[in-house]
């Protein structure tokens, strides 16, 4: 019984998907989708990005919660545009969630939108928000074995950013081992390891948000 | 429209859990849901209590994965009854995958059933697999704002285990603020501090496991 309803809801989804990816490509957003377990850093990761690239880009954030506005209120604080989204319980965002969430922005000359999903590495891989990429989020404090145990999300990313790199020397974390299992998965799979805390690895993954950038606008010239 | 069918669905499983808890009467079998993001110790902490009581009690473990059965071959190494359940991209267990796993294991003179459930904070909640308790697990480096953020599941565990203690000192986290938060949501929430990496606050979880066992057993006589 419940595979015709996931399945209609999961089309009925991809019709939204489809129309947010055009208003993106007409307004040259670059729509980025984190996704992570709870407490890996996407927030932590957003607050750097935002403080340090505020005046290469124009950036807004979509922040998904079960409740509080807490992180919306981090992000916020730098100054970047922000909107959070209260899912009532619900697991994940999804396609409505973010084109209603859109109507509270202003997306005049905005570069970079960043969707920061509910903390969860199962349930919002399923639905397209649509992103130009999904970016996964694993923490160092998680195990090297996530990404194989949790395969859809590194099959579908982009870009694997290892957090926490500065709590390497106290855990069992072995980067090549989370690199391979995340490699079989998805060849293409980029891995960033970078530390919130201290900044480490933090200007790759600046590269890579320039280059993504660059690559959304002349798509379209 | 995805109200009632999420109903009927929970629904169903109520009944399932009733069977599986008449079960577990029957047999004096204390069952234990275990609760948490992904890498926040379940396994480990499953490790470390099978192989430190297995002159105590009789235990089994029943793993819930999306696949890959690394989890079961892990706790099967301690000596204990292991089966995998592989959900197969679901995010959480429920009454019906428990009641046919517990067809693999024999049931006989078992004391204690633990059920590791998916690596999520949210959706296994809702769904009650027959446990005398749900146990939820948090580890220091996720943050101390997650009980907050993800209230119910706090809101409806008996216990709170804290896990990885040793972090401590290298991470941002106030085992006061987040006893805190949990505490608002459920006062009679106990918060159990353990590290399974140096044994830390083990033996109160033991004592913890000791009076419920006793506790299901003399519900009995």
């Amino acid at each position: 019984m419940e595979v015709p309803v996931i399945r209609n809801l999961l089309e009925a989804n991809d019709t939204i998907a489809r129309q947010l990816k055009e208003l993106f490509k007409a307004r040259r957003i670059l729509a980025l989708n984190l996704i992570s377990s709870p407490g890996a850093g996407k927030t932590s990761l957003l607050e750097r990005t935002l403080t340090d690239l505020k005046n290469e880009f124009v950036m807004a954030v979509i922040e998904g919660d079960l409740q509080t506005d807490n992180d919306a209120r981090r992000v916020a604080a730098t100054g970047a545009q922000a909107v959070q989204i209260n899912t009532g319980g619900g697991c994940h965002l999804d396609g409505a969630m973010v084109l209603e969430a859109l109507s509270s922005l202003n997306l005049d000359g905005l570069d970079i939108l960043f969707i920061e999903n509910v903390g969860n590495l199962v349930c919002p891989v399923e639905f397209d928000c649509g992103e130009d990429h999904k970016i996964a989020l694993l923490s160092v404090t998680e195990g090297d074995d996530k990404p194989e145990k949790y395969p859809l999300l590194f099959n579908l990313s982009t870009v694997m950013v290892l957090n926490k790199t500065d709590l390497l020397p106290y855990v069992d974390f072995s980067v090549e081992t989370a690199t391979r299992f995340a490699g079989r998965l998805n060849k293409n799979l980029l891995t960033l390891p970078v530390s919130c805390r201290n900044g480490e690895g933090l200007e790759v993954w600046y590269d890579w948000l320039r280059e993504a950038v660059k690559s959304k606008r002349s798509a379209l010239t």
